[in-house]
């Protein structure tokens, strides 16, 4: 009982892959007419506490293959202020900026509205003035943001140093804000953090979710294989490469987040990426048997772990197997009798619709005979 | 002209496991007192339709870090007898044996019983004499290695040469013979083919379950990552390391199969291999918070894919990560208060208990405040 | 003082160069209308003391690129014949070349007439029939040889086990074959063994050099890096893809042997081999510099030690650098004064055309200004 | 919200090495009492035209492995002024020095007098106050340094900024300032650029050489393998580990340079450095022949490209052979007859003793019979 199966390997996923990590520069498939941009909205440099000038932060995420990023640096607190002073802040967005332009890498202009619990910590992104929200009334300054159309999100509810026991919670301030519409959005990944709380938040008060770096030191030294192994990235549905559309997908909540292995969305983002990403590329009877061979395609940067979890068995793996990023993967799957058509259905375990809640995808195969 | 020269590569294993294969040597750890040994109970080589001299096969085995394989060579289909004459079936478990004795694997006397369905193939394993095996009744065949005491089980029930939709069945003469108790176990992993059918009737039926590589060419080619990556391999749960040990736990089913990149066994073996391969090595309330930070360690050669079906949430991942062979990985878990004790429950999504059902462990964690 | 130096890896060579081996499949580049052959004149199987079915031979071949094997058992040396009676010595090349013709291969028909020194072993290709070889005076066995029409080849003349010292010496016995033209070639690398003074005899003698893996055991395992890294390869510059094109090549002693890191030929082909292998894309002066920029491509699988001879020094590193096989290297080159043309002289550090004598090759550069 | 996870991976560091880079991190043993320490004397933060915090600077070199660093931002341009006003130039050092004594991180206090040329650029290393240098006159601010008892080298002298054909050339101001004293040292590795110039004036004019980095950007973006694939770093052979004893090592000239695959010193610390590294480890005669088998190790992180430069011949390679970094190479060599003692002679095709000229190391064999 001897069968060669012919398989070829694209040679680029493969030797980045060696490092545990997703393949750089990372890359989702685009869906339904819209562009998936890889965007990271919470980014300090040197202005804040953070230990890079600006145009760093261009360069580490066009050699990851963002296409945007919010420098979002603390309006109060300024440690390096000795060096730096704090007189201007919208500074650290110029320099970036600038920069950016050339390169090709939209950069988005943030601050990060930075106060003690309740509200925390939030970001406000499309800002015309940073230095108008140096304001001693949180939501004074959160109203002077939303005054510039600033689209706003709050920060790593999750976040020990506010919030001891990492639970996730409105307060009754956070709860006066949502019901002014000051808050769009909500971290469920901040730096290595990932919340089912805040998850769990937005699904309940319509606020479109994130997954972003909050990065302070080097970005290849911060998420090192096998624990998380790429930044935090918010996939950004948008109708094209630009700063407004980026902002019209995030009003709209069209978006999907990576951390680590998962993937995290809701049904109606989350499926059409997962199809667009896991993609049967072909399907044929095996001679003289009634074993379909389905050669599947993973055209993401992330390796999908994937449940059989149709009527049918399998017929090279138990119900369980993996597709890693930018390969392929033969299933073969026996149909009992050969047939004209039948549905694939299958559950990826690294992605979520809910807290806890895995997406099931299905697919309609016609096999050759 | 040939001399070996024995050269140790500090970095060699680490090197192989970066192509997304498990690394080799492969190691799973002992537990209960049992030695947990690494077995292949199907090989062939050229004295019937295999492409190596037998000691080739101990080679193999012993690269790959396996505890002991059995010979079992085709009685009815010898294709290279115009160079190599059928005269006398013992000889490559003869050549092999006495290689593998004196470089330390255990070298298993068997034979394949080769028919047309049914009862199609069946392996006795510990004979005394092949020979006497060459029969025309196969069922005759089967009672006369039964007579030497031999060990015997059904193969690849799944194999589409024979059984052209794949769905492993008992028909009634295997029914006889496991009335007769002339089936002790069953192939639910063969080659490339992995049968949740085959799975079922040992549940069924009380059979042996076991994976084997029926390997014909060459090891190293036969098993590319990332389809398979290693292999197939029936962990044997044994008294010691030897072949009457390995008899007398096949005997009584002490067995877990290893496939692809998953783990099936019975609850009762499947457990505690995963408790011993899945081993707390610390826990910790990080500073201020009542977040433990859990280090979990895998000490076996298979990636474990995890969930978190326990009541509290994770703070660093969500419900879904990866243990990787040979690594740590540091799991951060909110207990909302700080606990003396609490119960980490895991689901393992690579192992088996039942077809399409995990197992679930639990961990009773007492971290330090 | 900073400058950005844009570098494509291309990913092919990259990924295998991970194992510190040459890449597989190998490849070394055509020149002057010959084809670059790549051969391996020395192989063993069942049938002799090797450890394989001959089609095994065909597929490691096969796998690693190359272009022809001869299949070369010992025709006085059987130690498998209780298994394998010893009755008919072109079973081997048979079997080799009905697989070999079907999957591309060029199997060429030899044998190992093998006899104790003098005259030692010594391979016959393109026989018809093996079996008249054997005659107990190896002169009339080699006589026999030639009348077939055979091209004949002394192996292994460093082997300790007929020649302690390992220093390769002419007999009288050899000098008087040498005077009846019946031995055409000479083995400078057997396994893993390269001689010196075999390739001196060669020089002196003018015999066609060789290098053979004499494999007994697996390929894959019998050259690890960093020793060697790949079997030993006979390059043969022929003027078709064809066994009769590889015996007029032979004929003509258009070799260049590929043995651990090392080329070795005579000036007459290594030079065009290098020429070929060492390509300059590109040579460009850097702006408002007398500083040329040269792109240097490797085209071949053997990485490229080179040393700067000529009269200008270097801008980007000492007078010694590497050119890893495949891949790019830009080599900066201070001309003192913006030149149309100059030499750009080069000793490649592992590759021989005498016993330490390394070749030198140079490039006439016209580079853009 | 910042945590560091510390998390130590087993293989992290022979990965890197897969890539053709050195591994991280580099180490270089002892010999003769000294303290092998490497050390980069030349480096920018954003406090002239550099682009990280200076703290970054420390942690980069710790994960290189490097014992010390000199802070050398530049003392006439400033171009982030407008947001870092370039009122105290000790800052950068300050801040490094605090948090490298934190860690464990010699960090040196210096300053870049940065003037056309002549004499162009010049660091001054041990200063006690930056500020003091800014001085209109280049020669007034060199002796101011002096004053303060800095230690002082001439930057980059091949820069073609300054010096179109990239020549190192001392001008009559170099003359002058190296007769009253004021040049100890000089770069012959800046950034990308090596100098066989400034090599040869180091020698003729008595001068320590030093590599160093002048990193403005990432260091592990800027030297990307296989072209360098590590900083340049200067290998300080110190009495112990402390910045006193450094300056002492300085002052005697006792450096070796490493760029790319090269080293370069005088004879009298580059052949202690060579035989610290490549160490025999065993030598013993093969059974019943005369050739020997010796056992070498490499104890650097430098592959070392060796060739035979004694009167026996190898048996296992032809002249030329390379021995990785932390790794063993297993050398055969044929003495002719069975020896009490003989010398190994091997040439270090990649350690250079003065401009193309490479070093010569012997080892005096008493083989195991």
């Amino acid at each position: 009982m001897k069968k060669a199966t012919a398989i070829l390997f694209s040679c680029f996923f493969c030797i980045i892959d060696l490092f545990g990590q997703s393949a750089q520069p990372y890359s989702f498939p685009s869906f339904s007419g819209y562009h998936t941009l890889l965007c990271d909205f919470h980014i300090h440099t040197v202005f804040s506490d953070g230990l890079v000038w600006p145009t760093i932060r261009v360069d580490e995420a066009l050699r990851e293959g963002l296409d945007a990023i919010a420098i979002t640096d603390h309006l109060e607190y300024t440690p390096h202020d000795r060096d730096i002073p704090a007189v201007d802040f919208n500074r650290s967005y110029e320099i970036a900026a600038e920069y950016g332009n050339k390169k090709g890498l939209i950069v988005i202009h943030g601050s990060e509205i930075t106060r003690e619990m309740p509200p925390g910590h939030l970001n406000a992104l499309f800002l015309s003035n940073s230095n108008m929200l140096k304001k001693e009334d949180p939501v004074e300054a959160i109203r002077e943001a939303r005054k510039q159309g600033a689209w706003i999100f709050w920060n790593h509810p999750m976040w020990t140093a506010q919030k001891p026991d990492g639970m996730a919670e409105l307060t009754s301030l956070h709860k006066q804000l949502l019901k002014e519409n000051l808050i769009d959005g909500i971290e469920v990944v901040n730096d290595n953090n990932f919340s089912d709380e805040s998850f769990e938040i937005a699904l309940k008060n319509n606020l479109a979710i994130l997954a972003n770096s909050d990065i302070h030191g080097l970005v290849d030294w911060s998420f090192p294989a096998p624990q998380t192994g790429h930044r935090p990235i918010t996939l950004v549905f948008a109708r094209e490469k630009s700063s407004d559309a980026i902002r019209e997908a995030l009003e709209n909540h069209r978006t999907v987040i990576w951390h680590a292995h998962i993937l995290v969305g809701t049904q109606e983002f989350l499926e059409p990426l997962i199809k667009a990403s896991l993609v049967v590329e072909s399907a044929v009877y095996q001679p003289k048997t009634s074993v379909v061979s389905i050669t599947l395609v993973n055209k993401s940067s992330q390796d999908l772990y994937v449940e059989n979890t149709g009527k049918f068995t399998l017929h090279n793996t138990g119900p369980f197997f993996i597709i890693k990023a930018g390969e392929k993967y033969v299933l073969e799957i026996k149909t009992i009798s050969k047939r004209d058509q039948f549905e694939l259905a299958l559950k990826i375990v690294n992605a979520y619709i809910a807290p806890g809640k895995n997406i099931q995808v299905s697919y309609l195969i016609s096999p050759e005979k």
